[in-house]
């Protein structure tokens, strides 16, 4: 981890812009626990895969949801007659959900395809009440706290999954977005700023006249990616448009000079790791009550295909008892998850879906029309290091 | 006719594969005879080709929907103004119905378009309730009996038509399981089945260690293709899973063994021939009233597009009679039909649905991502006959 | 503007086939201008172009609808902070509504890129109750009297604009259907033939043996393009159809020779100028009541995209005070408008959609597939006029 102040120089050329699926070797949020009742099969699409899920005797196991025999999709009509198989439906042919074996063939029950030909088996890890499924050719996988959030898998960490949607754009430019905090100009209005009376800027300028300044870069050991906090830039609460002699006057809601009971953002900070993966807080202060802000939130841009990803958000917060993991599991649920989603998220969103359209405009590589400004040093940093895996 | 007991050594590089709009030069079953009533036109795709059928004096022909001149569809708005001609509804363009000669412009009367210019005319046989069409170039075709069911034209055979369907699957997936009775592992729990108290099993094992002995080769004249028939193959109705030390034992409903009640399969036979062709049966015996099985199902997969195709049902009975006739029909439309579709037939459909993804997937060739069973011997037969014309 | 004699030999090879989304450097109609109220935004798509448009202090100015910073599209959720202006949601990237100048960026106010970037911004000019824009790179553009109908911007000319539609054909299949009077064919039962009771003939035949003569070609200065009339035809009002001993005779509903209630027709001219402009007229005599028609239809096919148009219509009268600007209001609002859309428009409108599927078919060019005839002469003048801008 170190302190960044160099442009970048030396992006592999073209990797950021080939990623339209994603980058593979990765663990990715794939459900929620909850999702997956025992002997429960579910089904999803990630990085272009199908995937096909089943819990047996508590533990998830996934593999690819397609029969090696004639391409029939489990999923289809899934046909399980023992607890730790699946079995095609079409011509029969079983397989170990645990691993991809093929371990029978009704009509051919001495074929030397079983034994020699196995499904894909995808790594699922379960923590947190949530699944996480590794893409990629590795083996044995990379340890997953690498591709999840700072703290996230911490001991005293508790964690409430909340929602997962998906949305109309590709992952990139959700994980460009959330690489700069400069887009707080869409959460103007929301509600949830307005509950908060939080002094959200609408804009930030770097510090320095290096925009490559200012935020942490985390090479590794570890997730890989880099750090950004409110703490780094100078906030714009107010700003004046002139033009051919009409001007406005742009104010936040909540100015920290003028309106006395809002409360302080700079410790807020937001981490951007791979593969898509933010960490941003700590949130959730109550206004005019003194309670310090104490919790994370985390959130993914699980590619889906060329032009969708799923978007997943999960709460958390370090307790140090079963009682107080209760009560944040209590508030999230009632106090934030709506007021977030609703509020402040949903915008997001549609920052995303209206900017799709130019970057997958026919004739165009992703981001050949951009014309980018100083503050988007975040943007090119975040291509830079994604494309590298991580390094600068 | 001969017994078959060699592999495959010779398939024509790439003709199957490139079969995606099916082989031309064939008859096909088009529409049933009381789609169509007298002078009235109808339209269909088939073979990827917009055609415009019309009846006149009872007779039924067929041309290409589309205008020379400027392209317009006639059936977006058919206009007649003699019985025996479609007009252009744009610049009203006039051709014989009967040949696609173009015979009329009202404001160019003497072109020499007129006489010179023929709208594609496709040959067109009613017989047994059924419009067949010619697809392709031969002039003139070959004969229909070459391209339906042995025995289908018999004289003393009675069909019903009764059911066409599109079906979202090119029509080779559904042609390649026809081509196996590995399949029925699909009708397990089919309601037919239970009717008929019928030990079907749910699969088939060669009888022989060569596993493409045991079918019957049909190398014309007539039909080209192949029977296969439960009575050369070992019928699996247990099967033993075992995975991990997991075990289930997937038993028929009914089973000749334990079943008393049941009535022999043995004699049921499947004859796939091109185009896309099958006979299956006998069916429907009385279960425990000694009536022995004579009706023949016939289904044809008709290809209309890259990814979907019609399917077309039949049933017919040898009869000596007029009443035999009106009881054989009476029976397929109470007792048969809906029981045969919505508890048979729709699980082939399902299955055929299931597989197109794998099938379609952009950069496989068809059929590239198969790991083929001996009993897919079948299919490897079929393939090959099929690319070859017929030939082995 | 002189008379037409020869037979198209240099057509600028590909350029008619080539101009799928229509011919730039040319006005075209937008909206109507009741459709953008004072400070309103509205959207369109034209010539495969998203753009913005936005009243201010009466004036619309037009923009492309897509940020220049990371393509956020305008119009997902506009901004605007002064009249002038709009802002990006996104980022608060801002531009000069009036002419695409990028006037301020709220997080990076000194930024190079104010100034030096701007939005595509599109000449508007507002007349006669409709916004034309100019699609193309020409600065200034040449003058919007070029691309209207002869006539239509004259001081006394009243213009009642009364229909847009988006229809699912390409623009120049509307286009060449307008160029030529011989589908007059689809209008054959045609509500407003009925009520005009118009000897309105169903085909036109040339009067010469030369196909190219009978029509005026308009070279500019002004709207370039061909002038067909009438008076310039042998009117088809009877035909007679014979095929294989079938006979029958189609005759108008009004033939002036035998139908006395009748009114002439040959007057009536069609003018289709470039980029895609019609006006056909006079229409609107009063039947049996001696009143002559002085009204002027006009439309346009505006390229949205590869596979739609917009059909746009108006109506004009040449007035000479306010209260005869009221009367032919209210006589184009109430008694032709719907008479013309629903009984005679709406045809062609199915006759351009029933010909898309011809002119797009896979592996063919525009028009290969085409047989046309002598009076299609019209069809190969107006192209070769469209493809070389106007000229010869």
């Amino acid at each position: 981890m170190r302190k960044s102040n160099k442009k970048p120089v030396e992006i592999k050329p073209g990797a950021y812009e080939d990623a339209i699926l994603g980058f593979r070797n990765h663990w990715y949020p794939a459900l929620f626990s909850a999702d997956v009742r025992e002997t429960e099969v579910k089904t999803l699409k990630i990085l272009g895969e199908d995937v096909l899920l089943k819990r047996v005797d508590g533990q998830v196991y996934a593999v690819r949801d397609e029969c090696l025999h004639r391409g029939f999709k489990f999923s289809t009509k899934p046909e399980c007659f023992t607890k730790n198989t699946i079995t095609c439906w079409f011509h029969g042919f079983t397989y170990n959900i645990k691993n991809g074996d093929l371990v029978a063939i009704p009509s051919d029950p001495d074929s030397k395809l079983i034994g020699n030909r196995k499904l894909h088996s995808y790594p699922i890890q379960e923590t947190k009440g949530m699944l996480f499924i590794f893409i990629g050719d590795m083996s044995p996988p990379p340890p997953l706290l690498d591709d999840v959030q700072f703290g996230f898998l911490d001991e005293d960490n508790h964690v409430a999954p909340f929602h997962s949607e998906e949305v109309h754009s590709n992952w990139r430019i959700a994980a460009d977005s959330a690489s700069e905090f400069n887009h707080t100009f869409i959460h103007k209005e929301d509600e949830l700023v307005k509950y908060w009376k939080q002094p959200l800027p609408f804009a930030e300028k770097p510090k320095s006249d290096n925009p490559y300044e200012g935020f942490i870069l985390h090479e590794g050991p570890g997730p890989k990616g880099f750090t950004d906090a409110f703490s780094d830039v100078i906030p714009v609460f107010e700003f004046k448009i002139e033009c051919d002699g009409e001007t406005n006057t742009l104010r936040s809601a909540f100015n920290p000079q003028t309106d006395p009971g809002s409360m302080p953002l700079q410790d807020v900070e937001g981490i951007l790791t791979l593969p898509c993966t933010l960490r941003i807080g700590p949130w959730g202060a109550e206004p005019e009550s003194g309670i310090t802000g104490s919790y994370m939130h985390y959130e993914w841009y699980v590619p889906i295909d060329e032009t969708h990803h799923r978007y997943i958000i999960a709460w958390g917060k370090k307790v140090s008892s079963e009682g107080e993991a209760l009560k944040a599991e209590h508030d999230i649920r009632t106090r934030w998850s709506y007021l977030e989603y609703e509020g402040f998220n949903k915008s997001d969103i549609l920052a995303n879906e209206g900017s799709q359209a130019a970057y997958d405009e026919p004739g165009y590589a992703y981001g050949e029309k951009e014309n980018l400004s100083r503050i988007d040093a975040y943007v090119l940093t975040w291509r830079r290091m994604a494309a590298n895996g991580g390094e600068t």
